[in-house]
């Protein structure tokens, strides 16, 4: 079944001690939109500049992923720069250029609208608002936010996420929004406020999912080599809800099933490793199923005792 | 079968953001042993001074360790006091006070000698190593170490890891000793100096057991309240090894079995959550073995899916 991913499209210039890039396709919905492909009809909603090039169009639709909600308008595409530290635990943004995006109004075809499933990467939380309110018979929706709306646009955020079944945040982002240090406090706080299911992403670390009576921790993938961790917090958020899509999870039609929502954890740990083991979007190129499948396993291989 | 701990006897002051004790029980080989203490047999070798109360060797004996190794000289006993950062993850020593520990030369006791298992605390390590060179038959040795001995004993250190089977230390320590930040790469590193086996502690995020060809990772376990982390590694570390004792682990008889190291990583995870519960020992006034078991059984709900 398909899912609905909304969100920036961007071009990204990225250095990490690996290297840098100075212009690379890049963007949440992008990320989101890859990684979910490996599981379901993906379609996206963004908005690009009339300098987006034919060949990240012909990348993204050779994914399969449908590009109908993709609006064209004069002017230049979002773009985004920043240098990494030497552990790449931290990040610098060195320009951000809203161009397009400043005025994204997302605008769902009609054939994107009868989709079960929905993710709203990180935008302002009122038009995250209008895109749910656009679909219909929806499964499950949910998305990711940021400390930027977290303290300048509470409210409108608080309204926003009491609508959504999961919400998918990283440990500082969760701390800044429950106003408690302590992650199980923190979940707890969270989700009082609607969904049903609370993501905390850990970074290397890993990932915990809450849901009201329990909880499920994954550690972080071990990589030799993180070449760049952009976009690896979307790609998880891709994994997480395109594995769910392709499952066809339903909430409404019976109970949660821990150990599916938990294996969406895993899938999205997946995505997110493979993400950061080339720079950008450039391991999507050639990343199979196989191999996702494959690094699933490993995952049972060093958790199981 | 028995466990033979060495290390650091000692009376902690300790202030973290619950609260602030002047003078409380402590020490790694006290950790260490209370942790052991619950799956095996457990003698421990240390140095105290004649203010060691008669309350705390009591304390000790009710756990059922063996003191003949508690050598008592005139003097104090070791003093160390810290104060903790707001969110536990760091702490500054305000006093070391080494008293009797200064010139601590580890004597075993005639009836530790053929003791099959021994976990050297933090000590020098030509004291550790001294320690190993009296023992017969050992079946599991190993320890744990710090910054300051990387740092300024290296050489000293690499000749007494090289006869260990396990080194037990942090992520900070893993990045010093082998001058890789990368913690797969660090692991190979270290294993190629001698132990077959690297646990290494990542706090509040758990810990990542390397053997040659495969590794386990357990995150941590989630506390609503952690009370003081003093102690939790050494905790850990005597849950490692006191459930290996008692599983009669042999590396010498058989294959190793990758199950039973990743269950003695679990017991060493749930011995260091508990010990962050309250203050000091305290936990272990009132810890019981069938807590210890429900726990690890915790583990295995939260990690798997």
């Amino acid at each position: 079944m398909s899912v609905v991913v909304v969100g920036s499209v961007a071009y990204d210039g990225v250095e990490t001690p690996h290297g840098k890039i100075e212009r690379m396709l890049g963007g949440a919905c992008t990320y989101i939109a890859l990684a979910s492909s490996y599981f379901a009809k993906t379609k996206i909603v963004g908005v690009v500049g009339n300098d987006f090039a034919t060949e990240d169009e012909q990348f993204l639709a050779a994914h399969g992923i449908d590009l109908e909600g993709l609006e064209h308008v004069p002017g230049k595409t979002f773009y985004w720069a920043g240098v990494y530290s030497a552990d790449m635990n931290d990040r610098t943004t060195l320009r951000t250029d809203l161009n397009v995006f400043a005025d994204f109004a997302p605008k769902l075809p009609a054939s994107y609208r009868d989709s079960p499933y929905l993710i709203l990467g990180n935008i302002q939380p009122a038009l995250q608002r209008s895109v749910r309110a656009q679909m219909n018979g929806l499964r499950l929706a949910g998305g990711d936010t940021m400390n930027y709306w977290i303290r300048d646009y509470r409210e409108e955020l608080i309204e926003t996420i009491r609508e959504w079944d999961f919400l998918l945040i990283n440990d500082a982002e969760a701390r800044m929004l429950s106003g408690e240090y302590n992650l199980k406090r923190a979940a707890a706080k969270i989700l009082s406020m609607g969904p049903h299911t609370l993501v905390i992403k850990r970074g290397e670390y890993g990932a915990i999912l809450f849901h009201r009576h329990w909880h499920f921790i994954v550690p972080g993938y071990l990589l030799e080599e993180v070449f760049d961790p952009t976009g690896a917090g979307d790609c998880f958020a891709g994994g997480f809800i395109g594995y769910l899509a392709e499952q066809g999870f339903d909430l409404k039609n019976g109970h949660i099933d821990p150990k599916e929502l938990s294996r969406a954890v895993i899938f999205g740990s997946v995505l997110g490793s493979f993400c950061c083991e080339k720079f950008g979007v450039e391991r999507f190129r050639s990343l199979t199923r196989a191999q996702i499948d494959e690094r699933f396993q490993e995952f049972r291989t060093f958790t199981e005792f």
